[in-house]
């Protein structure tokens, strides 16, 4: 029978076969004593299987608070632990229920951290995938292959009026921008009435489309409840939107799963709450995982964060995030890695140095529309970033052959 | 303007003062240099306003990964910042965005947890809360007043089928349990679909209330797509169930929502991945705050582990738990406080000298199920545990008293 496998960075005071043991019996059996019913035939079938331990290095104090055995060190280890998939079928939050819930809870652990999981090919027959993903995004956006999709946030993040929203997507689109969005904070407030900022912008945007065949892609902030959301997303679409933006953690997996199977947006999954699941080094979940649930719900833009990002994320993290966006999943290709957070086009260079890749969309905010020569600069210069670093120029060059970069530089590349 | 107030506890190499104002300004302006269109006048109205500072310890080395201030030490604090309702109106997930999201990834703080939240009275004009609650569950359930809900969970988890465990069902109704439930790794699996184990146990079920005036309450874990909970809350419904199982966190809020509006059954919310959550003292969300976001759902019976369990959550947080739930919020009284994990009866005593209350849902899996009188003697020593604790008598008054709960004494009581 087919298996899902997943694997964990573990911490343990205990005997690191032990605690695996323990890891796979509380998700297959889960009690704490022999009960009647449990024959071996029955065990075999359906018992979590440890695959694989591979030992780390040991620490003289526990990552999270839990049991200590004497005065033990506390062993590290990246273990597979693997279930047939007859414990769940193709039920994803049953799934979650089975590779995290309350693996978290067990005491034996002071670190347990769900890093990536692999499915049996199976799940692509039950699972359609992203309705647009990475290719089809690009291509509803009008943006060629060879360079990112620039985008940026209207900021501040609420208070401002749908008319003045309007006016400065306005400017935006004649700047050549691909991709605007709402902030996360930003859903319907007091005096910017959701269907009235729909209706607002993308006369805008449709404006715009009709006078120079540049539609900008527009990323509504429809999170809420399901009614709120159906009704969100009915109001972009027939406005003639092509995207929408849902908050997923908030929203959750089965509210995203629904809207995703919709298939007339392309889905921003903007991930605010990630800290929350994934800061701490032995806890929660890392992106390779996390992007494979997401994209089993149909997301298809998925936030990666940025290089040099204002948030407390490494480096490390960010590259391994946008691999993960464009590693085959099932039978999608990629998603749309989403990079953002303290970005004006000085990260461009790594960011291309390391992932190779200029399949993503590049989101900068105060970096656009705080450009000494304004959002057009700030476009220009982000475009022109890009441009230098496929072309294989550094920062210092390329700021010295584009005007608009090199005002960047100036006023935002002192601190980086 | 009516305001939210939320209070975290948090952790920064900052001062503290400057740290809060980075909190409340990342989470209603958002960006990292200064921009066109913020007013004073918007800032005023839609800014978050830091309210409260409670200075609290101070530690050498950071909790989470961040930054650090020269030598500095980290203070730790309790602050509590308010938002306008104008910014997200009566749309949870967007407030959840905004008391949550970003906030978890600010590097300012080396932790971050958000402990509590109070809502403006108009809420509840949006909110019915819980169709049942806790007194509505009870009396669905036939429980008088004065003692708890006594239940088990089906064990070993996954693996039965649906005949072996209307058969357990049968033995279990016939001790005098008043609920049952299926664990959370159980949905539907290849020897046990969800719709062939609804109609077996549920004619045990109402066998056994036809003949006695008896109807156990089940709690059939229908966790899945939005669709799939659809079909299956059906399936309760039709068979003359009363109860829902839902793990919470993998549906996520959402899709918990829908399914708390249908009204029809009282919705067990199973918590599976609170840990990941909750498990590391500074990052993430506390009961409070996390039990009123599901409130707002609609969630009847919510998990809140139990005194001296198997995990590794301490009795102080169970007792805060259980607590919260006990406590009206909005126009709902109270939620059914879900007690479990490595129960016996022996924790009957600890737990109601610490709350005082008996009512909850008091569940024992092995506890029962391995009693050396059998299940029936298993229930029964639940229920004289709780008689004795509530008479005032101690766990070996009680042992002496009771003969059934003198055997659990006997087997479980070694080694608390």
């Amino acid at each position: 029978m087919e298996r899902l496998k997943a694997t964990y960075l573990i911490e343990t005071p205990h005997n690191v076969e032990k605690a695996a043991a323990v890891l796979a019996g509380e998700q297959s059996s889960g009690t704490f004593v022999a009960v009647p019913g449990e024959t071996d035939e029955l065990k075999a079938r359906f018992a979590a299987r440890v695959e694989q331990i591979e030992r780390l290095d040991e620490v003289p104090e526990p990552s999270l608070p839990g049991e200590r055995v004497g005065n033990s060190a506390f062993t590290r280890a990246r273990v597979t632990v693997s279930w047939s998939i007859e414990n769940f079928g193709f039920n994803v939050p049953a799934l979650m229920s089975t590779i995290q819930g309350n693996l978290y809870e067990l005491r034996q652990f002071t670190g347990l951290k769900l890093d990536d999981f692999e499915l049996p090919e199976s799940y692509a027959d039950h699972f359609k995938g992203p309705a647009f993903g990475l290719a089809g995004t690009k291509k509803l956006a009008g943006v060629e292959a060879g360079r990112p999709m620039i985008g940026t946030i209207i900021k501040p993040s609420v208070g401002l009026t749908p008319e003045y929203t309007a006016d400065l997507v306005k400017t935006l689109a004649e700047t050549g921008i691909d991709f605007v969005k709402d902030d996360e904070l930003m859903t319907s407030t007091a005096n910017s009435p959701f269907a009235v900022r729909v209706e607002k912008i993308m006369a805008v945007i449709n404006d715009f489309a009709q006078k120079t065949g540049k539609k900008v892609m527009y990323a509504f902030n429809i999170t809420g409840d399901l009614d709120t959301m159906k009704a969100n997303y009915e109001t972009v679409l027939n406005a003639g939107g092509m995207c929408a933006m849902v908050s997923i953690n908030s929203v959750g997996w089965t509210g995203v799963k629904s809207i995703c199977d919709w298939g007339a947006l392309s889905i921003h999954g903007h991930r605010n709450g990630w800290g929350m699941l994934n800061r701490h080094p032995l806890l929660g979940i890392n992106f390779p995982a996390y992007s494979k649930l997401w994209r089993l719900a149909g997301v298809d833009q998925l936030h990666v964060n940025g290089i040099k990002n204002k948030f407390w994320e490494s480096d490390d993290s960010v590259v391994r995030s946008i691999k993960a966006c464009l590693t085959p999943f099932l039978n999608n290709d990629a998603i749309l890695p989403v990079v953002s957070s303290g970005q004006w086009g000085g990260q461009a260079f790594e960011t291309y140095a390391r992932t190779q890749t200029t399949e993503l969309l590049y989101m900068a905010g105060g970096g656009i529309m705080a450009h000494p020569s304004g959002p057009e600069g700030g476009v220009r210069a982000l475009r022109q970033a890009w441009t230098g670093a496929v072309d294989g120029y550094t920062l210092e060059e390329t700021a010295a052959m584009y005007q608009e970069f090199g005002e960047s530089v100036e006023k935002f590349g002192k601190g980086g």
